[in-house]
């Protein structure tokens, strides 16, 4: 009586526009364009280039990304250094290109150098995604090429083309905020289980426990050419008061809140889920937008934090014990024993914890802290530490146990982020403080005797 | 319970329209009606009547739905029987009713009848119909009243009410067809694993497994004023010739069918959502639409068959047995001994079952078998039975392994209807015909012996 | 590529789930079964009765209604006589099943007497619902029989099993608020300026004027059924302090104000679209909800009120000036001569229109004007009137120019709802009520005089 | 603008998502952010470059957008020289770092190398594309610019950068094929009225005579981030037979054809929409792709064909005319005398054209004719022309009232593109072939004589 397409025409996909769109196009069309079966991939790029029209282009641009798929690494590596060396730029040309244009500049010498100075692999990337899905696809080609680059260094020139492509293409103009739920379709949740980074979900249930009750959030960013691809998310909990512990915060049996009762959104977890987008990040926009649409939801909540990892805290602190000092060999001892024997020592961990985050430097000045690092770029201040946070092995593994809250307080997180940029200022709050000085005091002490 | 901007925005939940629309109103106001809160129930629907507006009736109509909801089995008792009793037909006022029009059949004397023969507990349901989220909660309240039933034969006259109003809501003009894949809300599947009735779904990779591979497909009716609930769905499996077996089927590491390449549909499993819908069927719709959009989406398909199981046979066969028959004596026995044993006794096997599906009859002329009543209604045919097709320990109970396939041809399905509505013939493949001819002269031999 | 599914799925048609489903059905299925060509019409509704399956049940529906589609109005009745007279109510069998029941009240005599008592062209008309777009059909039925009503007053007997489907069917829980605005599908659109039934819009800038401004917002009651045809709309002006004049309130160059500084909203129109559905009224219900979707948007909003016509104003006065009363034959001689000889007779016409809208009654106690009894009727009061408001011709002739403002208290529509259908209460402002008592004190001088 | 939950509850405008989600942002936030009033715009633009993070990325990139939107031409034009010389590319880095590159060929250095060959500009305009609805925005941006070059063609250079960003933006990949039909929202169907380039859309009554009908069709390019704005549209007639005169194709009262008995879709009117996207082009993908969607849509149809303006041929021959040939002559007065006269000089009218779209060319060896490169390069062929073809105005003003039909022949389509492209060659019909032949060989001999 009616086909597929009454089916599609507002099923429950009605949501993926774009991916059935795109889904459409690869089911229906032989895509692998058999009459090319003898070509050479790199002749077909070459084709690519030429074919000005793209009355062929999107087939030839299939057929590439197809035949790509199939490569096996060695392969892939050949593939990517022809990028490498065929596509590259012509450092000559570009020199002759410069010094016209520094000698006349207008448009046309300006064009030409242009021309000249950008490598024809940005070219053929930009070409190779007019195929269906393509995007998706080169994200996933970009992964392989880091990982062939530890063994062929010499990559890294067509990464540059890569990720100059990519940050056009996942401009933060181009994403999308997108609530995730239980109403969510099951293939995107799949992925949020696949992708969470932070505390694992181990089965569908937990994945219900973080998405169904209602104090329960989680937003994800997309894009609309990877509609079915999440590529950060962030899990958000409602609740009164800071919370200092993940396990409560997660706890199976916990009683929900009413939404409207809550005074505070804890973002307890983060996670980018596309490894070939790397050193494209979207995290900072994320929190803050989602601040923003929490706080529109939720007027009533006032404090928007994060209940984070330390991940450096151990092995700083073992530096630290190597070094004599033996409180932190004292504490890191206790965590390896029994997690009983870190209750008295609670206040020491949280004063190593404090004078790890704000104290503790690299040689550019940032922070030591990775997790540190990137929420107090975004403005955040460190307001407090809590030990005993985190009591799964891996939490006592990395930080003791211990866990931070960073505060992102709307009203100073621009002169935060700007302080900390300019003067790599950490922000942080009274107790931070004072419990930071404590444990530099209490360094200074020992060093002296 | 989910923030506005976001999900709205055309979410992935831009599906659940009325969904939305309904929790929204559901979150906004306070639907219980706290001045309410010492009136008896009864009295609230006396109220509900008597408010000719609709100014408060959904306050008052959710403020019912809400307590009842919190009534114990007891107190529901006591609320149906005050619609079987209260809120029933006046008998002679339709006596002089319906006389009054027998003498003057006209409009005013007509309307006069309607008024008196319609029970009141009808105007009462509409109105409760009202309140957001009603139709899902009636529904459910009169799953309730089913099971009182069993106590209290009275309330089957409420129920009348129930099923008149249900035919009225459920009308097949109502219903939209919906595909379920792998890319429906999370929330709706999880109602797929729990209302499977036929094969059942152990986990979100089974069901996977029966949604995701291109040649699995999942359809079922939704009501837009239920928009997450399904009433009724069907799976189906694409393959190449008919198949013998359940377990090859469903086999975890089958290889998957192109689906243009193959000729069978097979609707594996059949399965009402609903218990509170009993008796309104959908069933025969479901099956014929989607055949016809398979029909279009696939046109290689030429066989549209069920693989169904033979719920009665045993028990059919344990009463043959008792009267004297030893082959279906053997069989059982071989059946509740060891799988293998049934082997040597295939084709008895099929004969049983063949008599039992063609011959075996109700006192009302129509099959022993429920579900031979409910496709040969729908007017498929008898196409084979397979011994050792389902060997699954409510198979082998049910029907010592064996099943059948119903087939459903467009050109022949109205006229098998109708002859089996009129004459209660039961249309059946010449294999079939012969396998059922044998076990009735065997028996027949047997009894002469 | 990739076909009209494509385009559907997810295209800007995607809101029309249930549309597209119903068009793809009636496009595609050669629904006119020409094997039944000869066969007569009635003939076919019987075998509609008959068909138990819906396996041709929607086929035959498909067909009755098509050919109903292109009968003459003669033909029609000859349809219609045969539900009147053929599918009626076998009075006999009722006054017998009535006392069957009587005598012992069980479920399945009680069952017998519905059985007989609902008259078989409910189900006729249920079982042709089952056809692609048959809902909307049967409203478009009824219309052809509201009109033949007058020349074949017995059909008002078939007439009772339109409205009670339609009351079943359109049942508040059933419906789905809609805002109306400048995205809407045009077909959409299109309906809205052909049903606006209170102000004319003239031109598709006229309607772009009512919807786009931000101060401007329109609502729409649809059925899941009947996707694409609006069953009620109001249009809501948002201003500052409550309107005396249309003129100004939809004046081409007035400018436009920030929605979120506006503290009243004005119902400045409402319009039912289907004449097949009189006597389903939704209006109650819509104003209340809009009243609440609005409050929950622009909190800031203070005030909920029309600004309504008073079709029976000039009438009246027409009546009462043929009594005797000079200041009402005054103020309608200046009406019919210049807008400007109203200006010094300001007062006097509002004191009549006050005095007509809280005073004049019906027998049945309701008051006079139309409108104030659907208004008042939903709990409204009678807040202000104003001279020179509406000086369209129209305004001219139905009311002299005057208009009402009616007023949506929350705190006091319920009790203000119960008062009048109680007690005929017409509830008013303190003004109103003073403007209403000089009106009649001027009478009754005059009277005396 | 538009109120919360009704909209987003799956309006009619569920398929904007990222129409609502930018308003939303717009709504919510204070954009323009009043701390910086005093701050020159160009001095904002380097705060945009330092704030490495987007936390207040954002807000400076729609400030600026906000303040530009309000400069008048004098103060673009500040801006753009700003844009111009001030973030200009440093030839003397470039050449340095090409130099460094050359030398030693690693990423380091090519990453150097790329952080100088690209202008500032360019990084400028990607975080200028941060703020809400910035990619319609910088759209309308390069307008202004493109309209201040003829004054300053200085901007030339920044321009490059624009069009750059745009091919990147505006990748194939990107973009969206979606049905305009009538129920499309009114809001973009006020767009294609107003951007109609071809032949003029008078009314609402005149769209939706091209929109409705069953064999009508109309199908438009978007982009995700401007979801309300076409790029590119083209109009379709189905047809039977290749039409010769676009009077009768458009005419009001033509019976509508079924559309699947149809042989031919006529491409009557392709219209760019965005003219901020000038050299950017979609044409060759929108009609390849809905040949593509036609096709399978209905498989009847046999040919696609476009019904073609010839916008150079008058021009053309006005300067032939001038270079003495009569017969151009003679036939451009008719033309501007009367169309009746026109009627005995249809075939010369034909030969003129014909030999004018295949034989004139351009010193870079396309065709004179812009429409006819524009087809020739997509691979069409000249398949007819036809005289008496357009009568209005501006159709005897620019080609005699003669019109073309490209053919776009699936099997041929990329080989005539490669010739076009390689060879110069334009394909053509035998007629067409014909006929040019004819006007050319008159030419010569009135040349010789």
């Amino acid at each position: 009586m009616n086909g597929a397409p009454t089916t599609k025409a507002g099923s429950v996909k009605s949501s993926s526009f774009f991916a059935d769109f795109i889904n459409t196009l690869l089911e229906r069309t032989p895509w692998m364009d058999t009459s090319t079966a003898g070509k050479p991939t790199t002749e077909m790029c070459e084709a690519l280039f030429t074919g000005r029209g793209e009355i062929s282009g999107i087939r030839t641009a299939s057929t590439i990304l197809a035949r790509y798929e199939q490569m096996d690494p060695s392969e892939q590596a050949d593939f990517f250094q022809y990028l490498t060396e065929k596509l590259d730029v012509d450092a000559q040309a570009v020199q002759s290109a410069a010094k016209a244009y520094a000698d006349h500049p207008d448009g046309q010498r300006l064009e030409a150098l242009y021309r000249v100075a950008e490598p024809r692999r940005q070219e053929l990337l930009r070409r190779l995604n007019q195929a269906p899905g393509a995007t998706g696809r080169l994200v996933r080609m970009r992964l392989d090429l880091l990982n062939l680059m530890k063994a062929h260094p010499q990559f890294a020139r067509a990464d540059l083309d890569f990720v100059h492509l990519f940050k056009s293409w996942f401009n933060r103009g181009f994403l999308v905020l997108r609530h995730i739920d239980w109403r969510t379709p099951a293939n995107i949740l799949e992925k949020i289980i696949e992708y969470e980074a932070v505390h694992a979900i181990n089965s569908w249930d937990e994945l219900r426990r973080r998405l169904l009750p209602p104090d329960r959030r989680c937003f994800a960013f997309f894009h609309p050419a990877m509609p079915d691809e999440p590529l950060i998310f962030v899990e958000v909990a409602l609740v009164n008061g800071i919370p200092g512990s993940i396990q409560s915060l997660l706890a199976e049996t916990r009683p929900h809140l009413d939404p409207n009762k809550a005074d505070t959104a804890v973002f307890y977890s983060i996670s980018n889920c596309q490894e070939g987008l790397r050193g494209i990040s979207f995290g900072n926009s994320l929190i803050k937008q989602v601040v923003e649409e929490l706080s529109s939801e939720l007027p009533h909540l006032k404090n928007f934090v994060t209940l984070s990892p330390i991940p450096g805290l151990a092995r700083w602190m073992e530096q630290r014990s190597q070094d004599g000092d033996e409180l932190a060999a004292r504490v890191l001892a206790a965590s390896r024993d029994k997690p009983e024997k870190l209750e008295p020592l609670r206040i020491e961990l949280r004063q190593l914890a404090a004078h790890y985050l704000v104290d503790q430097k690299r040689d550019d000045g940032l922070p030591l802290d990775a997790v540190a690092r990137f929420h107090l770029g975004n403005g955040a201040l460190v307001h407090e530490v809590h030990a005993m946070a985190d009591s799964s092995p891996n939490g006592m593994r990395q930080s003791c146990g211990a866990m931070v809250n960073y505060l992102y307080d709307l009203r100073t997180v621009e002169q935060n982020h700007e302080e900390f940029l300019m003067g790599r200022t950490v922000a942080s709050s009274r107790d931070i403080k004072a419990l930071a000085r404590s444990a530099s005091a209490a360094k200074g002490k020992k060093t002296n005797a």
